[in-house]
């Protein structure tokens, strides 16, 4: 394990504890199955990520109200809503390292179980009894299902502009994460000032995590990831190292790229081919340093911020983003 | 058309088209395919019955703020989300007399419309201001999820009780049209009683329209339901005039009907064999007669206001639940 990975665990020890408490005990289902269900995607090891940024962001503002454990458990019911939906609509086969909950369960039973998570992320938003953060809420629930429909619609679009990518990964990624920051100021009664750097900072983690993200399709390996590398590519789904690469390649190392993505069932040795055109053209550097600015931006935003553990730590996280492997 | 039905259109015409250009206002997509098939199941010919409820409960409590055509939107979006969900979940073919989005644009893009839809309901629901009206909506969608997943577990048991069908009924239909008509009180700022009565007013309605609803696969036919009759039997859903029909039988009786319900791929001549025993054993009559009773507990619930068109209305409403055909 990274040294930066150690501390930030280290770091965030209680808190994820009492996230994992609270999402066992705010679950609320009343079928057994629902309860499986979930539990498949709730509790196969995900990151706790997006609560563990709002409880963190509370409690740089300084937050001391008790309840941010139960309330982040929005942010996690909510992605894992949004992740067992996903995976029908993409057909992953794996998720976390384990089958995904479609193929175990049916899609019938996976679109369900996400509509109960979803609305039991909205359950626990009213219970903040703050309008605000259920427009919060509510908003992130829209832009994310209008997010995987742009992709869609865009699937095995060769001419896909990098604006165009940013825009879908905003959507589909950054705005939960901007919203989990978001809310974390907001239930601390926080000025705007604080509110609007805190969901800035959590904007710009989110477009260079799913940037990290995407380049691990092309970087990393099965079993690190949990699930397939080259699966993007696999769905048609063209992401910036490839964008990147297509606009800068020579005539006739672009025909050849989009040879081997127009054809899905590419060998391990096209993939490779094509690897080395991503490093040919720069298309892995070039999205390590985009993904470097938004993690620079982000960490600017907590300038406003007084030191404090949960300022480290918040800091560390958007070093990680960058580093992490899986 | 029936002479009620004619009535009650008659007295809700404003509130109707009202309603109508909300929902073409609100939809706020910023996608045109999401907005083309969030169009197909929500311009297609639905009765607006939800919203319409809305208006007429906010009416019944003197609500004079103005927003009540773009706050019932809430009531709309949310069921277009759920049949867009459960069309998919079913394999429903028609709707509406058209065919199933699912069918039209593929299982992704129905289950993220649907997630949108859901999320819009959201939205606007924020904007009440009023933390109780989204713990309803919250609420209903929890409701709904698990309702539709319990009847997803019941499929094809012969041996479902009428109280586990009251309780599947009651999350998947009641609690939608129980919440519109609370959200009316409650954006009326009316009292307890009134918010309590107008609720208790929407579940009985609830129940006696899902009850007829249920009626009509058996009483009804193909071209004016909009969708095929026998649909639930070839699901494996067993509804109330079955489940009654089943314990009522003569044992002789019983097998042949399981054998019928079992065999999905019954014949017309089949389907007819079943329904004289529904008749036979009073399937429909007692089921006619539950949903008579909830009409009648619905209408009582009324007796606490004055006198007003609204609550003529929502009096034939009752009335009309029984008496429809499609």
């Amino acid at each position: 394990m990274s040294h930066i990975k150690y501390k930030i665990l280290n770091q965030v020890k209680p808190d994820f504890q009492a996230i994992e408490t609270a999402l066992k005990e705010n679950l609320g289902v009343h079928l057994d199955l629902v309860s499986e269900v979930a539990g498949h995607i709730l509790f196969s090891g995900g990151k706790r990520l997006r609560p563990l940024l709002m409880c963190l962001s509370a409690r740089i503002c300084g937050y001391s109200g008790g309840r941010e454990a139960f309330f982040s458990t929005i942010f996690e019911y909510l992605h894992a809503a949004t992740l067992l939906h996903d995976d029908l609509v993409d057909g992953g086969r794996l998720r976390r390292g384990k089958p995904a909950a479609h193929f175990v369960y049916g899609n019938e039973i996976a679109v369900l179980t996400g509509d109960f998570l979803l609305a039991r992320s909205l359950s626990i938003a009213s219970e903040t009894q703050n309008t605000e953060v259920i427009r919060v809420i509510a908003g992130i629930t829209e832009n994310m299902a209008q997010g995987e429909i742009h992709q869609l619609t865009q699937k095995e679009n060769l001419k896909l502009k990098e604006q165009e990518y940013m825009e879908i990964i905003r959507r589909k990624t950054a705005v939960l994460i901007e919203g989990a920051c978001k809310t974390g100021a907001l239930i601390s009664k926080s000025g705007d000032s604080a509110v609007n750097a805190l969901a800035e900072y959590g904007f710009n983690l989110g477009m260079a995590f799913q940037m990290a993200d995407d380049l691990l399709d092309y970087i990393s390996d099965t079993k690190s990831l949990g699930k397939a590398v080259g699966a993007d590519l696999r769905e048609g789904k063209l992401t910036l190292p490839v964008i990147h690469a297509l606009e800068s390649a020579s005539e006739q190392d672009r025909i050849l790229m989009e040879k081997i993505i127009l054809n899905k069932d590419f060998s391990e040795y096209e993939f490779n081919m094509l690897k080395n055109m991503l490093n040919k053209y720069k298309g892995i550097e070039y999205t390590k340093n985009k993904a470097k600015e938004h993690t620079i931006c982000a960490k600017q935003m907590l300038s406003i911020f007084k030191d404090s553990a949960a300022k480290e730590t918040l800091i560390d996280i958007a070093d990680y983003a960058l580093a992490r492997k899986s």
